[in-house]
């Protein structure tokens, strides 16, 4: 299945300049999620995965289904105020300021396998948030799988020695 | 299973003086979100439902893993400035001030079959705008699968004539 089709191409958005990468109408295909979710999970079965970690709000929508097929727990990482019980927090700078993202603290156990689940790796400032919040929790990080990779961004750069696979990369 | 007891009740949050209920420790323990899914899914089987309908962040782990096991397409539901193509937006009554929320214009085909899941029923004021951006679409409701419902705030209320499964009731 040509997975690229599938998705739709929006000039100018969020801001001019920007060519966006709708997943919406990848979703919308049962099949093609489907096939999106099996690619993603499959490099990770056998692994002994026990929780997979999500960042919201798009990739709660891949992390969800995919820790289900791994049997494993699924964790969100939120923004700050989201996140009802104890927190630890990362802050990771932005193109103009600094954001924050929020687990929470016995979401991880020490020693745990731990996968990361996202929809796109952009310059990688939110994922390496993410690694940096598991690693304070003592998981070990087994993977990160990827929907989109936007590769001339180089957000792999920041997540040296973690094993990535992205069903879908851009130049 | 007793899924009540995988639910954290947490005190004071976001306010003083609301009980919240924290779905976190029920998605961290991979059998009881299975079971979870296995009760939202199962009403509807049979049912011939073409799309499943979720409102950002918490809907979203609960409503893509049903849209696939019911194998049908996934449609986000999102706050404004979140979706990329062109949306229709429905505005409701928050405890003070509105909210909107908005739905792509083309997710939903006329005559689609349609299912809501969501993480909680509270007032019913996002579940009551969500069924209207469905309706302005065409869609037809075929029923609402909630994990929990805050039945002391009447959101039925809201929904009348929606068939309505909800897994976890609070007086």
């Amino acid at each position: 299945m040509n997975l690229k089709s599938r998705i739709r191409e929006i000039p100018d958005f969020p801001k001019k300049g920007i060519l966006f990468y709708d997943i919406t109408t990848l979703l919308a295909d049962a099949e093609a999620f489907n096939t999106v979710l099996t690619r993603l999970a499959t490099p990770f079965e056998g692994q002994a995965i026990q929780k997979v970690v999500a960042v919201e709000s798009r990739g709660f929508i891949f992390g969800a289904p995919v820790a289900q097929r791994l049997h494993a727990g699924f964790v969100p990482v939120r923004k700050p105020g989201k996140l009802p019980y104890k927190t630890i927090d990362e802050t990771y700078q932005l193109e103009y300021g600094a954001g924050t993202l929020c687990i929470h603290e016995d979401a991880i156990s020490a020693g745990e396998r731990v996968l990361i689940v996202d929809d796109l790796l952009a310059t990688g400032g939110t994922t390496a948030a993410t690694v940096n919040l598991i690693r304070k929790l003592g998981g070990v990080i087994v993977g990160l799988a990827l929907v989109i990779e936007l590769s001339f961004l180089k957000g792999r750069e920041k997540l040296p020695a973690i094993p990535i696979v992205s069903l879908l990369t851009y130049d």
